[in-house]
Protein backbone atom coordinates (compact mmCIF):
# COMPACT_ATOMS: atom_id res chain seq x y z
CA UNK A 1 0.00 0.00 0.00
CA UNK A 2 1.66 3.27 -0.84
CA UNK A 3 0.40 5.13 2.30
CA UNK A 4 0.78 3.18 5.38
CA UNK A 5 0.00 6.01 7.87
CA UNK A 6 -2.75 5.84 6.03
CA UNK A 7 -3.87 2.68 6.71
CA UNK A 8 -3.50 2.42 10.37
CA UNK A 9 -5.58 5.83 10.68
CA UNK A 10 -8.20 3.64 8.21
CA UNK A 11 -8.10 0.86 10.65
CA UNK A 12 -8.44 2.96 13.95
CA UNK A 13 -11.19 4.71 12.62
CA UNK A 14 -13.17 2.22 10.66
CA UNK A 15 -15.17 -0.42 12.35
CA UNK A 16 -15.24 -2.23 9.20
CA UNK A 17 -11.37 -2.19 8.51
CA UNK A 18 -10.83 -5.91 9.13
CA UNK A 19 -14.07 -7.38 7.30
CA UNK A 20 -13.16 -5.62 4.23
CA UNK A 21 -11.41 -7.30 1.54
CA UNK A 22 -7.48 -6.59 0.89
CA UNK A 23 -8.30 -5.30 -2.50
CA UNK A 24 -11.22 -3.10 -1.41
CA UNK A 25 -8.86 -1.75 1.50
CA UNK A 26 -6.58 -1.23 -0.84
CA UNK A 27 -8.59 0.66 -3.34
CA UNK A 28 -9.76 2.81 -0.67
CA UNK A 29 -5.93 3.50 -0.08
CA UNK A 30 -5.49 4.42 -3.81
CA UNK A 31 -8.20 6.77 -4.16
CA UNK A 32 -7.49 9.08 -1.01
CA UNK A 33 -5.23 12.01 -0.21
CA UNK A 34 -3.43 14.09 2.51
CA UNK A 35 -4.18 17.54 2.45
CA UNK A 36 -3.06 20.00 4.43
CA UNK A 37 -5.80 22.96 4.84
CA UNK A 38 -5.21 26.32 6.13
CA UNK A 39 -7.22 28.33 8.47
CA UNK A 40 -10.18 29.99 6.62
CA UNK A 41 -10.21 28.15 3.56
CA UNK A 42 -13.42 26.77 2.67
CA UNK A 43 -13.25 23.30 1.53
CA UNK A 44 -16.57 22.00 0.72
CA UNK A 45 -19.23 24.08 -0.74
CA UNK A 46 -23.22 23.16 -1.20
CA UNK A 47 -23.84 19.40 -3.18
CA UNK A 48 -20.87 18.97 -4.63
CA UNK A 49 -19.47 15.73 -3.77
CA UNK A 50 -15.96 16.56 -2.12
CA UNK A 51 -15.44 12.92 -0.78
CA UNK A 52 -15.53 11.77 2.86
CA UNK A 53 -13.06 13.85 5.21
CA UNK A 54 -10.77 12.54 8.23
CA UNK A 55 -9.46 14.97 9.98
CA UNK A 56 -5.75 14.39 11.50
CA UNK A 57 -5.28 17.62 13.20
CA UNK A 58 -6.84 20.69 13.34
CA UNK A 59 -10.67 21.94 13.34
CA UNK A 60 -13.08 22.13 10.94
CA UNK A 61 -16.80 24.13 11.06
CA UNK A 62 -19.89 22.46 9.05
CA UNK A 63 -22.41 25.48 8.41
CA UNK A 64 -25.75 25.85 6.44
CA UNK A 65 -25.75 29.05 4.37
CA UNK A 66 -28.86 31.33 3.55
CA UNK A 67 -29.08 32.69 0.01
CA UNK A 68 -28.38 36.10 1.46
CA UNK A 69 -24.97 34.57 2.88
CA UNK A 70 -25.95 34.57 6.61
CA UNK A 71 -24.54 31.39 8.27
CA UNK A 72 -25.56 28.66 10.85
CA UNK A 73 -22.84 26.45 12.64
CA UNK A 74 -24.18 22.92 12.55
CA UNK A 75 -21.00 21.40 14.16
CA UNK A 76 -17.33 21.12 14.11
CA UNK A 77 -15.07 18.34 13.66
CA UNK A 78 -11.83 17.61 16.05
CA UNK A 79 -8.95 15.21 14.95
CA UNK A 80 -10.27 11.44 14.45
CA UNK A 81 -13.66 12.91 13.50
CA UNK A 82 -15.34 12.12 9.81
CA UNK A 83 -17.55 14.17 8.09
CA UNK A 84 -19.54 12.27 5.63
CA UNK A 85 -21.71 15.19 4.62
CA UNK A 86 -19.63 16.38 2.27
CA UNK A 87 -19.94 13.05 0.13
CA UNK A 88 -23.15 13.57 -0.99
CA UNK A 89 -22.39 10.77 -3.61
CA UNK A 90 -22.30 8.21 -1.30
CA UNK A 91 -25.87 8.88 0.67
CA UNK A 92 -27.95 9.55 -1.79
CA UNK A 93 -30.73 10.55 0.96
CA UNK A 94 -28.84 13.87 1.79
CA UNK A 95 -30.43 16.32 -0.20
CA UNK A 96 -29.65 19.44 1.97
CA UNK A 97 -26.29 21.90 1.09
CA UNK A 98 -23.56 22.16 3.90
CA UNK A 99 -20.80 24.07 3.62
CA UNK A 100 -16.95 23.05 5.42
CA UNK A 101 -15.09 25.56 6.57
CA UNK A 102 -11.05 25.34 7.98
CA UNK A 103 -11.32 26.79 11.53
CA UNK A 104 -7.62 25.74 12.75
CA UNK A 105 -4.94 24.92 10.09
CA UNK A 106 -6.08 21.35 9.40
CA UNK A 107 -4.73 17.84 8.12
CA UNK A 108 -6.88 15.70 6.30
CA UNK A 109 -7.38 13.01 4.80
CA UNK A 110 -9.80 12.74 1.78
CA UNK A 111 -11.12 9.20 0.52
CA UNK A 112 -12.86 9.74 -2.82
CA UNK A 113 -16.62 9.93 -2.65
CA UNK A 114 -17.34 7.53 -5.64
CA UNK A 115 -14.31 5.09 -4.46
CA UNK A 116 -16.31 5.25 -1.07
CA UNK A 117 -19.50 4.77 -2.74
CA UNK A 118 -18.39 1.71 -5.09
CA UNK A 119 -16.48 -0.22 -1.79
CA UNK A 120 -19.94 0.28 0.31
CA UNK A 121 -22.02 -0.65 -2.28
CA UNK A 122 -20.45 -4.44 -2.02
CA UNK A 123 -20.28 -3.63 1.95
CA UNK A 124 -23.41 -3.92 3.93
CA UNK A 125 -20.86 -2.71 6.70
CA UNK A 126 -19.10 0.26 4.91
CA UNK A 127 -22.82 1.52 4.37
CA UNK A 128 -23.97 1.21 7.54
CA UNK A 129 -21.41 3.00 9.47
CA UNK A 130 -21.67 5.85 6.83
CA UNK A 131 -25.14 5.96 7.50
CA UNK A 132 -24.72 5.75 11.53
CA UNK A 133 -22.55 8.44 11.06
CA UNK A 134 -24.66 10.78 9.07
CA UNK A 135 -27.76 9.86 11.64
CA UNK A 136 -25.59 10.60 14.79
CA UNK A 137 -24.53 13.98 13.09
CA UNK A 138 -28.43 14.45 12.60
CA UNK A 139 -28.96 14.33 16.59
CA UNK A 140 -26.27 17.29 16.73
CA UNK A 141 -28.07 19.40 14.20
CA UNK A 142 -31.23 18.58 16.48
CA UNK A 143 -29.78 19.91 19.21
CA UNK A 144 -28.59 23.10 17.70
CA UNK A 145 -32.02 23.55 16.12
CA UNK A 146 -33.65 23.80 19.79
CA UNK A 147 -30.99 25.63 20.89
CA UNK A 148 -31.79 28.33 18.36
CA UNK A 149 -35.14 28.09 18.18
CA UNK A 150 -36.32 27.46 21.80
CA UNK A 151 -33.75 28.11 23.93
CA UNK A 152 -33.12 31.54 25.86
CA UNK A 153 -30.39 33.41 25.05
CA UNK A 154 -28.67 33.74 28.34
CA UNK A 155 -28.55 29.87 28.38
CA UNK A 156 -27.49 29.61 25.19
CA UNK A 157 -24.52 31.98 25.96
CA UNK A 158 -23.61 30.07 29.27
CA UNK A 159 -23.45 26.98 27.48
CA UNK A 160 -21.10 28.38 24.12
CA UNK A 161 -18.59 29.51 27.02
CA UNK A 162 -18.63 26.76 29.43
CA UNK A 163 -18.42 24.49 26.11
CA UNK A 164 -15.00 26.70 24.82
CA UNK A 165 -13.42 26.82 28.08
CA UNK A 166 -13.43 23.44 28.62
CA UNK A 167 -12.77 22.55 24.66
CA UNK A 168 -9.90 25.09 25.12
CA UNK A 169 -9.00 24.22 28.57
CA UNK A 170 -8.91 27.87 29.13
CA UNK A 171 -10.82 30.59 30.83
CA UNK A 172 -9.72 32.74 28.51
CA UNK A 173 -12.05 32.68 25.19
CA UNK A 174 -10.35 34.50 22.55
CA UNK A 175 -12.83 35.00 20.13
CA UNK A 176 -14.81 38.90 18.98
CA UNK A 177 -18.43 39.34 19.76
CA UNK A 178 -19.51 38.54 15.94
CA UNK A 179 -17.56 35.44 15.81
CA UNK A 180 -19.36 34.00 19.12
CA UNK A 181 -22.84 35.60 17.68
CA UNK A 182 -21.80 33.83 14.31
CA UNK A 183 -21.29 30.46 15.93
CA UNK A 184 -24.59 30.47 17.73
CA UNK A 185 -26.74 31.98 14.49
CA UNK A 186 -27.98 35.17 16.20
CA UNK A 187 -26.44 38.59 16.32
CA UNK A 188 -23.41 40.40 17.46
CA UNK A 189 -25.36 43.19 19.48
CA UNK A 190 -27.61 40.71 21.28
CA UNK A 191 -23.73 38.65 22.17
CA UNK A 192 -22.75 42.17 23.35
CA UNK A 193 -25.54 42.89 25.28
CA UNK A 194 -26.10 39.46 27.02
CA UNK A 195 -22.46 39.51 27.89
CA UNK A 196 -22.16 43.08 28.93
CA UNK A 197 -25.44 41.65 31.24
CA UNK A 198 -22.85 38.80 32.67
CA UNK A 199 -19.98 41.17 33.31
CA UNK A 200 -22.17 43.04 34.98
CA UNK A 201 -23.26 40.43 36.92
CA UNK A 202 -19.57 39.86 37.74
CA UNK A 203 -19.71 36.35 35.40
CA UNK A 204 -17.06 37.47 33.08
CA UNK A 205 -14.54 40.11 32.36
CA UNK A 206 -15.64 41.76 28.59
CA UNK A 207 -12.60 43.23 26.41
CA UNK A 208 -12.58 43.59 22.62
CA UNK A 209 -10.92 40.28 21.65
CA UNK A 210 -11.65 38.09 24.22
CA UNK A 211 -13.59 36.94 27.09
CA UNK A 212 -12.33 35.94 30.72
CA UNK A 213 -14.59 33.49 32.75
CA UNK A 214 -14.69 34.88 36.40
CA UNK A 215 -17.08 32.83 38.05
CA UNK A 216 -17.53 29.40 36.61
CA UNK A 217 -20.00 28.00 38.71
CA UNK A 218 -22.56 30.86 38.21
CA UNK A 219 -21.95 30.37 34.24
CA UNK A 220 -22.43 26.51 34.81
CA UNK A 221 -25.90 27.23 36.69
CA UNK A 222 -27.01 29.44 33.80
CA UNK A 223 -25.83 26.69 31.01
CA UNK A 224 -28.55 24.18 33.06
CA UNK B 1 -49.58 -15.77 9.63
CA UNK B 2 -52.06 -14.40 11.77
CA UNK B 3 -52.44 -10.72 9.42
CA UNK B 4 -52.28 -11.43 6.26
CA UNK B 5 -53.29 -7.82 5.22
CA UNK B 6 -50.31 -6.57 7.27
CA UNK B 7 -47.65 -9.06 5.67
CA UNK B 8 -49.27 -7.84 2.42
CA UNK B 9 -48.51 -4.18 3.23
CA UNK B 10 -45.03 -4.90 4.70
CA UNK B 11 -44.72 -6.75 1.30
CA UNK B 12 -45.32 -3.09 -0.52
CA UNK B 13 -43.51 -1.02 2.06
CA UNK B 14 -40.04 -2.90 2.78
CA UNK B 15 -37.78 -3.35 0.45
CA UNK B 16 -36.09 -6.40 2.42
CA UNK B 17 -39.68 -8.03 3.40
CA UNK B 18 -38.66 -11.07 0.47
CA UNK B 19 -35.01 -11.26 1.76
CA UNK B 20 -35.51 -12.07 5.33
CA UNK B 21 -35.82 -15.80 6.11
CA UNK B 22 -39.68 -16.89 7.19
CA UNK B 23 -39.68 -16.78 10.74
CA UNK B 24 -37.80 -12.91 10.49
CA UNK B 25 -41.26 -12.45 8.90
CA UNK B 26 -43.39 -13.94 11.44
CA UNK B 27 -41.52 -13.05 13.93
CA UNK B 28 -42.38 -9.08 12.92
CA UNK B 29 -46.09 -10.02 12.08
CA UNK B 30 -46.40 -11.81 15.71
CA UNK B 31 -44.80 -8.31 17.20
CA UNK B 32 -47.30 -5.77 15.80
CA UNK B 33 -50.51 -4.80 15.82
CA UNK B 34 -53.54 -2.29 14.76
CA UNK B 35 -54.13 0.74 15.79
CA UNK B 36 -57.12 3.41 14.86
CA UNK B 37 -56.42 6.92 16.13
CA UNK B 38 -58.53 9.95 16.61
CA UNK B 39 -57.86 12.91 15.47
CA UNK B 40 -55.53 15.07 18.39
CA UNK B 41 -54.46 12.11 20.28
CA UNK B 42 -50.79 12.34 21.00
CA UNK B 43 -49.50 8.99 20.10
CA UNK B 44 -45.22 9.38 20.75
CA UNK B 45 -43.86 11.49 23.71
CA UNK B 46 -40.20 11.95 23.65
CA UNK B 47 -37.83 9.76 24.37
CA UNK B 48 -39.76 6.54 24.93
CA UNK B 49 -40.01 3.64 22.02
CA UNK B 50 -43.25 3.51 20.67
CA UNK B 51 -42.17 1.28 17.84
CA UNK B 52 -42.41 1.77 14.16
CA UNK B 53 -45.34 3.11 13.11
CA UNK B 54 -46.62 2.60 9.66
CA UNK B 55 -49.77 5.04 8.39
CA UNK B 56 -52.26 3.14 6.84
CA UNK B 57 -54.77 6.38 6.47
CA UNK B 58 -55.46 9.60 7.51
CA UNK B 59 -52.07 12.02 8.91
CA UNK B 60 -49.44 12.33 11.71
CA UNK B 61 -47.63 15.50 12.72
CA UNK B 62 -43.94 15.00 13.91
CA UNK B 63 -42.60 18.04 16.47
CA UNK B 64 -39.70 18.69 18.36
CA UNK B 65 -41.31 20.78 22.11
CA UNK B 66 -39.11 23.25 23.93
CA UNK B 67 -39.70 22.61 27.67
CA UNK B 68 -42.05 25.59 27.42
CA UNK B 69 -44.44 24.05 25.11
CA UNK B 70 -43.81 25.75 22.11
CA UNK B 71 -43.49 23.33 19.31
CA UNK B 72 -42.01 22.94 15.20
CA UNK B 73 -43.42 20.67 12.99
CA UNK B 74 -41.13 18.71 11.40
CA UNK B 75 -43.26 16.90 8.99
CA UNK B 76 -46.24 14.98 8.29
CA UNK B 77 -47.08 11.31 7.91
CA UNK B 78 -49.38 10.11 5.21
CA UNK B 79 -50.41 6.75 3.77
CA UNK B 80 -47.70 4.50 3.39
CA UNK B 81 -44.88 6.25 5.04
CA UNK B 82 -43.13 5.10 7.72
CA UNK B 83 -41.95 6.63 10.84
CA UNK B 84 -38.69 5.51 12.07
CA UNK B 85 -37.96 8.32 14.84
CA UNK B 86 -40.91 6.90 17.04
CA UNK B 87 -38.16 3.72 17.53
CA UNK B 88 -35.11 5.06 19.63
CA UNK B 89 -34.19 1.58 20.56
CA UNK B 90 -33.72 0.68 16.89
CA UNK B 91 -31.91 3.83 15.74
CA UNK B 92 -29.78 4.16 19.08
CA UNK B 93 -27.64 7.28 16.78
CA UNK B 94 -30.89 8.91 17.76
CA UNK B 95 -30.49 11.03 20.89
CA UNK B 96 -33.00 13.69 20.32
CA UNK B 97 -36.44 13.37 21.76
CA UNK B 98 -39.72 14.11 18.84
CA UNK B 99 -43.40 13.85 19.28
CA UNK B 100 -46.53 12.28 17.12
CA UNK B 101 -49.79 13.77 17.10
CA UNK B 102 -52.55 12.40 14.68
CA UNK B 103 -53.95 15.20 12.84
CA UNK B 104 -56.58 13.22 11.09
CA UNK B 105 -58.68 10.05 12.31
CA UNK B 106 -55.67 7.80 11.24
CA UNK B 107 -55.25 3.59 10.78
CA UNK B 108 -51.74 2.56 12.18
CA UNK B 109 -49.63 -0.57 11.66
CA UNK B 110 -47.35 -1.14 14.90
CA UNK B 111 -44.45 -3.10 15.04
CA UNK B 112 -42.60 -3.21 18.20
CA UNK B 113 -39.37 -1.40 18.74
CA UNK B 114 -37.51 -3.99 20.06
CA UNK B 115 -39.01 -6.59 17.67
CA UNK B 116 -37.75 -4.76 14.73
CA UNK B 117 -34.19 -4.19 16.89
CA UNK B 118 -33.61 -7.77 17.00
CA UNK B 119 -34.49 -8.97 13.25
CA UNK B 120 -32.14 -5.70 12.16
CA UNK B 121 -29.10 -7.03 14.07
CA UNK B 122 -29.53 -10.16 11.69
CA UNK B 123 -30.23 -8.63 8.89
CA UNK B 124 -28.04 -5.74 7.27
CA UNK B 125 -30.56 -4.91 4.58
CA UNK B 126 -33.19 -3.89 7.32
CA UNK B 127 -30.42 -2.17 9.48
CA UNK B 128 -29.86 0.13 6.49
CA UNK B 129 -33.19 0.92 5.21
CA UNK B 130 -34.38 2.00 8.87
CA UNK B 131 -30.93 4.27 8.66
CA UNK B 132 -31.92 4.99 5.38
CA UNK B 133 -35.30 6.42 6.12
CA UNK B 134 -34.06 7.93 9.39
CA UNK B 135 -31.21 10.11 7.30
CA UNK B 136 -33.77 10.95 4.51
CA UNK B 137 -35.83 12.41 6.89
CA UNK B 138 -32.86 14.56 8.46
CA UNK B 139 -32.96 16.21 4.85
CA UNK B 140 -36.95 17.37 5.54
CA UNK B 141 -35.88 18.44 8.71
CA UNK B 142 -33.06 20.44 6.95
CA UNK B 143 -35.28 22.02 4.74
CA UNK B 144 -37.33 23.11 7.93
CA UNK B 145 -34.88 24.77 9.88
CA UNK B 146 -33.63 27.04 6.50
CA UNK B 147 -36.95 27.95 6.11
CA UNK B 148 -37.29 28.83 9.98
CA UNK B 149 -34.12 30.64 10.46
CA UNK B 150 -33.71 31.91 6.60
CA UNK B 151 -36.53 33.13 5.05
CA UNK B 152 -38.86 35.44 5.36
CA UNK B 153 -41.65 35.08 6.96
CA UNK B 154 -44.13 36.51 3.56
CA UNK B 155 -42.06 33.74 1.34
CA UNK B 156 -42.50 31.24 4.22
CA UNK B 157 -46.34 31.74 4.22
CA UNK B 158 -47.00 31.79 0.45
CA UNK B 159 -44.86 28.44 0.52
CA UNK B 160 -47.13 26.96 3.69
CA UNK B 161 -50.21 28.29 1.74
CA UNK B 162 -49.56 26.94 -1.63
CA UNK B 163 -48.47 23.57 0.00
CA UNK B 164 -51.81 23.23 1.59
CA UNK B 165 -53.89 24.09 -1.44
CA UNK B 166 -51.87 20.95 -3.61
CA UNK B 167 -52.37 18.64 -1.21
CA UNK B 168 -55.89 19.37 -0.29
CA UNK B 169 -57.14 20.06 -3.60
CA UNK B 170 -58.70 22.97 -2.48
CA UNK B 171 -58.21 26.84 -2.49
CA UNK B 172 -60.19 27.01 0.84
CA UNK B 173 -57.59 26.91 3.72
CA UNK B 174 -59.81 25.43 6.65
CA UNK B 175 -57.24 26.61 9.54
CA UNK B 176 -57.21 29.06 11.76
CA UNK B 177 -54.24 31.79 11.78
CA UNK B 178 -52.88 30.37 15.38
CA UNK B 179 -52.97 26.79 13.81
CA UNK B 180 -51.54 27.76 10.98
CA UNK B 181 -48.71 29.63 13.40
CA UNK B 182 -48.00 26.25 14.93
CA UNK B 183 -47.09 24.37 11.75
CA UNK B 184 -44.83 27.56 10.72
CA UNK B 185 -43.30 27.39 14.15
CA UNK B 186 -43.80 31.01 14.26
CA UNK B 187 -46.05 33.28 16.44
CA UNK B 188 -50.10 33.98 15.41
CA UNK B 189 -49.68 37.97 15.59
CA UNK B 190 -47.19 37.64 12.64
CA UNK B 191 -49.04 35.09 10.84
CA UNK B 192 -51.83 37.04 10.87
CA UNK B 193 -50.39 40.32 9.91
CA UNK B 194 -48.80 38.74 6.85
CA UNK B 195 -52.39 37.24 6.10
CA UNK B 196 -53.70 40.94 6.65
CA UNK B 197 -50.83 42.12 4.04
CA UNK B 198 -51.63 39.41 1.81
CA UNK B 199 -55.19 40.03 1.77
CA UNK B 200 -55.20 43.60 1.28
CA UNK B 201 -52.85 42.71 -2.03
CA UNK B 202 -55.60 40.69 -2.80
CA UNK B 203 -54.08 37.34 -2.94
CA UNK B 204 -56.31 35.42 -0.33
CA UNK B 205 -59.59 36.11 1.23
CA UNK B 206 -59.37 35.96 5.13
CA UNK B 207 -61.95 34.86 7.62
CA UNK B 208 -62.22 33.39 10.99
CA UNK B 209 -62.05 30.35 10.24
CA UNK B 210 -60.42 29.99 6.71
CA UNK B 211 -58.31 31.32 3.97
CA UNK B 212 -59.40 31.58 0.72
CA UNK B 213 -56.85 31.87 -2.31
CA UNK B 214 -57.64 34.31 -4.84
CA UNK B 215 -54.63 35.05 -6.78
CA UNK B 216 -52.69 31.61 -7.09
CA UNK B 217 -49.98 33.07 -9.62
CA UNK B 218 -49.19 35.51 -7.21
CA UNK B 219 -48.88 33.50 -4.25
CA UNK B 220 -46.72 31.25 -6.26
CA UNK B 221 -44.31 33.98 -7.25
CA UNK B 222 -44.14 34.81 -3.65
CA UNK B 223 -43.24 31.72 -2.97
CA UNK B 224 -40.22 31.17 -5.52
Amino acid sequence: MSNPMFESVCKEIFPFWDKISESDREYICQNSHDALYPKGKNIHDSSECSGVILVRSGSLRLYMMSDEGKDITLYRLYRGDLCMLSASCVLESITFDVFVDVEEDSQCYIISGPAFAAVSKRNPDIRIFALETAVSRFSDVMWVMQQILFMSMDKRLAIFLSDESTRTGSDVITMTHGQIARYMGSAREVVSRMLKYFANEGIVEVSRKDIKILDKKRLRALAL
